[in-house]
């Protein structure tokens, strides 16, 4: 009985986020210690569903159309620490503990390495490991999508 | 003849942005100096390139249909310190300083104010100033956009 009462509460928190015409929303992952931003993905329900059920970041991949457990293949999952709704239900944040220190699919921390400096985007933060000792020769070229 | 450089390069660096569909991208407001992430909203060409041009930040408001100066009534301006581009170029950082230390038209820090606790959304930052003090009459009950 306890079990359904909590099922039906956890529809009811998902039922209150305003999903987009695709059925999505903006995710976006933040180092719940430093506060650096690592990214941004989309997320749909069920995602979300699942992030918040395992504890780690689950995305919505929208250029391969699926579940996407961030860190699957490099290992550099997001174990979750805080989730949390922004005031018009449309963009979620989530407090993360980023494994192996890497958000990027470029590996680097971030995928906010570019920094608008004279009229150019400038990198301004290091490759800390080589895409392909990350992916091997599968997704080294691919974005995080 | 530099201006007009100056004004060729400036171009070049929206070029690069992958806008959607509608020509926007989702812009994060983080703390510059605290990291906090304050809000996210979205951005057209016109409203990064006056963002970059001004140093504030200006947004393009989906409800209004029209370019919004943040802070043009509540008067919490967003003074920016960077503006950083992720991977797939697609997203939009601002690393902000927040005239008054409140982003959200509820009038709390940030956006972000409502946390998942046992299945609900749960609100943990404090109201830092009724929003009729801060909008009058005029906004009091709109969100960001």
């Amino acid at each position: 009985m306890q079990d359904s009462e909590a099922r039906v509460r956890s529809h009811d928190w998902l039922a209150e986020i305003r999903w987009n015409a695709d059925g999505l929303v903006p995710a976006i992952a933040q180092d719940a210690t430093t506060g650096d931003i690592l990214m941004m993905a989309w997320m749909n329900a069920e995602s979300l569903r699942l992030t918040a059920e395992e504890g780690q970041a689950v995305y919505w991949s929208r250029s391969r159309g699926k579940l996407w457990r961030k860190g699957e293949t490099s290992g550099h999952q997001q174990i979750i620490a805080e989730i949390r709704l922004d005031c018009d239900e449309d963009v979620i944040l989530l407090k993360v503990e980023q494994k192996g220190g890497i958000a990027c699919h470029t590996g680097r921390r971030s995928c906010f390495y570019r920094r608008l400096e004279n009229g150019q985007w400038t990198s301004v933060e290091p490759v800390l490991r080589d895409p392909k000792a990350i992916y091997g020769n599968k997704l080294g070229g691919s974005s995080n999508e």
